[in-house]
């Protein structure tokens, strides 16, 4: 793996090659073995246009945690902007020898563009662009659904069959977009819910059903995963947006409907959740929810990516 | 020791402990042994939710020099706050692996809410919360008033009938209040002087006598130590607060209260000292002051703190 | 070398000496050797006072290239600003045993000041101070000129007899000013180029000679070597200054003029750059531009300057 840029570019057997490393990198978590030498001189850089602490310690501890070196850029701020700017930053990049860059953009596109254009031989890793894509998000969410549905029988497997629902604010998100593309490759069977203005207009070419009623997704969906987006409030401002009281009423994972869901059922969120809004405090508390261990796989994916684009350089590199 | 929250906590035999322990750590600086592998593969954030760099690069330091990794976490100006936000950061550090947090936030008490949350494995470091306490800067002024009053013998010791005055805005100071507790638990007599508005009202429960008079202090009290405190010059806009012309005239050490201090006295400050006004720069440059030995010994200080921390959580992990 | 303040410091030999032990570092990156245990326990600290991620991050690849561990330290919207300050922030750089300070400051002569001040033993390394100096970039645009002009023989070489035309607002640069004296020592005939209203008053001390015609420069002056500055756009408003338009026809490096250059001319700029201001696309990606090795070889100047800092400092104090 050279990129690792949007789950669309991921094929099953690669992804679940991904996912099966991330185990490995959990168990050695679990064995206490904190440091592992497999990066020791390689260099990670985390260029982040926008702020995003969470998703930058995960990767800093992720890379850290394979013995890399990791020099954090914030571009945030800065006279760094886009295009020729982006081009000046990547021959930094390249002169600084960066290995691998983990880079988080507000364009969509941006990842990409990054790693087309000859500028760097790093590996890239996007960390979130634009609307675009989160492709380590929906890698998390996967190896959390494959985890709990999968209990001692997760290696080697894909999410066949496995009903996820996915509700909230499609059109923006791009934890749905990596989501959508990643289970549809698992096999795994997607059904979208959210407010008519709030889905993107190119819906025909997603692999997913559109509901736009969560109480019929949940009575008649019979869903396996019920994953909540985070709803962006600054976005509530926006006309096309239902005010909060009808969002929550409507879209939200509220006590009532946790209770109609099926007792093995599992219940999402990338975090951090807006609890009221989104979704009810039990529904996030519960032992259905599995919060925790979405951001606690998260380091455990992220070092598998690092591991795959990284050795994946060395080999040709020899 | 577990967290290191509040110079309340110590008893004295663990306050010595963690003196000798920084003594060690002192005496590796000197023998030119400026890495330690003690703690190889722990990892240490630093949480801090107002800015501090000289603190922050003081545990950087002295996380570094014991091979630990460090996440530097700046939560100033990001969209974490409080409450709920805390609890989410919490979660993000846990899944991180952190095996310690150090903790500065603008209100009292979050980090024992933190540490006693079960949100994370991790031991947790109190480096400032509002005007509650800064335990690490109380054991470093500790550790600078026994090297200095019992040089060559320190090792073991308290600081039994050493007599230190404090002088300042004991109301918003945590570096008294943590000071105050300790110098206490060590044996030492301890004098809080200032101006009436600016101590608090829960004074009798204090182990100190109070003053309003500078010179009765020096005069009739013979300190060993004076400490004076930083005056943070953004609360002289407050109605309680003396102006500065008058504070420095009574409680200011200025030149004059210097020479009539005994010659094996010593005089301290936290720093970043207001020359002029809660100390003049003679006092400030005298062999008596030892400004900067605080700072130097709030690496080794601080060292000994990570390593019991850290060392303990292992002990119990095995 | 105990410091790296100003290339007037530099004498022919240890200019050199630096140059060659760069070659050293560079090589080792050719043999794909990412990293050197040669600072292994020592102490980088990054003291940036002005924001500039670029150089920020160029020192501290090079310092983690030789195991160095680094602490950054930005200074910038924190309380901290100057004279006073400065010393406050010394001591704590003392007291965390730093080995070498690398300074960006505002100031004309920050670095020198803390280097001369006795506060800190670490050695500095000036990073870039107000119009001053910025003495890295220069040794790391000479190191770029002697191996594009003494391929395969530039060790122990200098610039003698090379001809270098330096264009743009000489008097607010600390590169031009840099490169003129290093350029200088090493034997190379320096001529600036430059609108009369951004010259220095103190030219006459600078050994070079001044032209304010470019064609003239290029068409008499046959230089082997056009170094573009960069014109921050900021300084436009000044009345002194040319307007865009007026300045990029009479002082930019333009496509007619890049092609009456020599064919073995080089054209350098010390990045980023504004494009179709000082210098055109054209002239700024043809095989002649250095923009790109002079961004790398940053990282190996670095590397050595660091290198012969920091084992300086260890031979004094053994």
């Amino acid at each position: 793996m050279r990129h690792l840029l949007s789950t669309r570019d991921l094929d099953r057997a690669a992804a679940i090659r991904l996912l099966d490393i991330a185990e490995d990198m959990a168990d050695t978590q679990l064995r206490e073995v904190k440091k592992l030498p497999t990066l020791r001189g390689k260099t990670v850089v985390n260029l982040f246009f926008e702020d995003s602490t969470r998703t930058r310690i995960s990767f800093e501890a992720a890379a850290k945690r394979l013995s890399a070196d990791v020099i954090n850029f914030s571009a945030k701020g800065s006279s760094v902007s886009k295009g020729e700017s982006l081009k000046d930053t990547a021959q930094t990049l390249q002169a600084i020898g960066a290995d691998a860059v983990v880079i988080r953009h507000g364009a969509s596109g941006a990842p990409r563009t990054l790693a087309n254009s000859g500028w760097i031989d790093a590996g890239v890793l996007n960390a979130g662009d634009g609307t675009h894509e989160h492709p380590t998000q929906a890698l998390l969410d996967a190896f959390t659904i494959r985890r709990r549905l999968r209990p001692g029988a997760s290696r080697g497997a894909g999410l066949d069959g496995v009903k996820v629902t996915i509700v909230g604010d499609i059109l923006h998100s791009r934890v749905a977009r990596s989501n959508v593309w990643l289970l549809d490759t698992l096999g795994a069977e997607v059904t979208l819910v959210a407010p008519p203005t709030l889905l993107p207009v190119d819906l025909a070419a997603w692999p997913a059903r559109i509901l736009y009623d969560l109480d019929v997704a949940i009575d008649e969906g019979r869903p396996d995963v019920v994953m909540m987006l985070r709803i962006q409030t600054e976005r509530m401002r926006d006309a096309f947006f239902p005010n909060p009281r009808e969002y929550s009423r409507r879209w939200g994972l509220d006590d009532e409907r946790l209770a109609r869901l099926g007792p093995d059922s599992i219940v999402m969120h990338p975090g951090p959740m807006n609890r009221g809004l989104e979704i009810s405090s039990r529904a996030a508390d519960s032992a259905m929810s599995t919060v925790r261990e979405q951001v606690s796989n998260g380091v455990s994916v992220r070092m598998a990516a690092l591991y795959l684009l990284l050795s994946g350089n060395t080999e040709e590199g020899s």
